[in-house]
């Protein structure tokens, strides 16, 4: 009989922005097996109303339910901002987002208490990280801007494109007139980004990835509940609601190793 | 009557190593309430038994936990190494070490795998950092060394001095010639010694001050506890064991703002 601490992670994600999370996991988790589903067809999520981004991510968690996991991780803003609650409240296992462990970071990263935030239009009007930021440390001045182009320039596979940084400066210009010396990356797709970022905001500002963040969060919860696997040779399984082809395209571009993906459909009964 | 969420954090040390995470503590989480004890008395724990750092210890958290608080932090690598998990047997509120914070950021940090730590003698002589990072990642090389001078350098007073720079330049050349990316100071008292340590390592070598992510790991789990703190002005107590006048000396050196220290006598019943 298996473990449970010898269980699979479940990483969720609208498409393949999720793959910077699982990619630090097995960076600085590599005892760790990973469950991973992005939900490509309905992806962005980032547009969608919190109702729909609630019942896709809880028709994800319904689906990883079925699958021998011990924790999940929410690997995108938009989800973490509309459904973290939601999902905590329907499992009895460790559920994480990205939202706080960036929060986290940045804080501790942050010399002058000033802090931009990009993110989705669904993450940015959420009002998620100037909450998360703001419960932990009263005092911080917050500039977010929403990046909308960002995600379909990633799941369109245009990342290492000189379209790429001339759209990515430009969206960003309106940050650069502020003293922000910490910028969170507040969407999971962005760190795919990270070299037009790095080029397009001064070089002291410290960039924070939550991906590495969330990873570094995951093994922190993983110890305190007991739950860090010693396996040795861990076998991760991808799915993808779209198509396989692009998605294990873009994953083997970003891990530098061949990946298998499987095509599922999930179901969406109503949530509350 | 107090919430729970609004008690203090006790953190405990040998001496004033401690200071380092709970100034981080206090930049980090501006809502939580410390309350430090300083064994000064005792300092330094490094060079003792296994059984006596474990009874020293005991005897702190006896005294904590008879004032309102939360959650123990144990600010003490040798400390921390001896008896964490005696620690969390005894008492029913979350207990964090400084190791496993420190371990899980120069995973996070290295590029080649190979993590340079220093310590004192206990916690050098213990394995404690070994065992922890290869806990997580079983693919790593390890270099530790037991820097016994500096914490008696730290308490003494002596560390913004050349006798300081030179004593850690010498201290730290078995490490010159490896090949170690990443650099763990596996003792709170060194980040009072930040300035020698990176005149005395490359330049390219991270270096991780466990009470940096040690403040990190207590946000995270007071958050998934639900005891985050949502005060203004959190009211902070020292207590040393030792002289009140030096402990605020350096207290107020470090901190920059005038500190009120108490002195308190512990007792040690025997523990298993």
């Amino acid at each position: 009989m298996q473990q449970t601490r010898d269980r699979a992670i479940g990483i969720l994600d609208s498409g393949v922005g999720g793959l910077t999370v699982a990619r630090e996991v097995m960076r600085q988790l590599p005892r760790e097996t990973i469950y991973y589903v992005g939900d490509t067809k309905r992806c962005p999520y980032g547009p969608r109303s919190k109702e729909e981004v609630r019942k896709f991510t809880m028709g994800i968690v319904r689906f990883l339910m079925n699958h021998p996991i011990k924790a999940i991780l929410i690997a995108c803003n938009t989800a973490t901002a509309a459904a973290l609650d939601l999902v905590r409240e329907q499992v009895d296992i460790p559920v994480l987002g990205v939202i706080d462990p960036g929060a986290r970071a940045a804080i501790k990263a942050t010399k002058n208490k000033t802090i931009g935030v990009i993110g989705t239009q669904g993450t940015i009007q959420s009002g998620a990280y100037e909450q998360a930021l703001r419960k932990i440390h009263p005092d911080l001045t917050i500039h977010s801007l929403a990046c909308p182009a960002f995600v379909p320039l990633v799941e369109s596979g245009y990342r290492h494109t000189a379209l790429a940084d001339d759209i990515v400066a430009d969206t960003l210009s309106p940050l650069r007139n502020t003293s922000m010396d910490t910028l969170i990356l507040g969407c999971t797709h962005y760190p795919l980004l990270a070299d037009s970022i790095r080029k397009a905001v001064s070089e002291s500002v410290s960039i924070i990835s939550s991906a590495e963040e969330t990873a570094v969060e995951l093994s922190t919860i993983l110890q305190h509940q007991q739950l860090l696997s010693d396996q040795h040779s861990p076998k991760h399984r991808f799915f993808t609601t779209g198509s396989t082809e692009s998605f294990s395209k873009i994953a083997e571009d970003w891990f530098g190793f061949p990946v298998k993906v499987e095509q599922v459909e999930l179901y969406f009964p109503s949530v509350g």
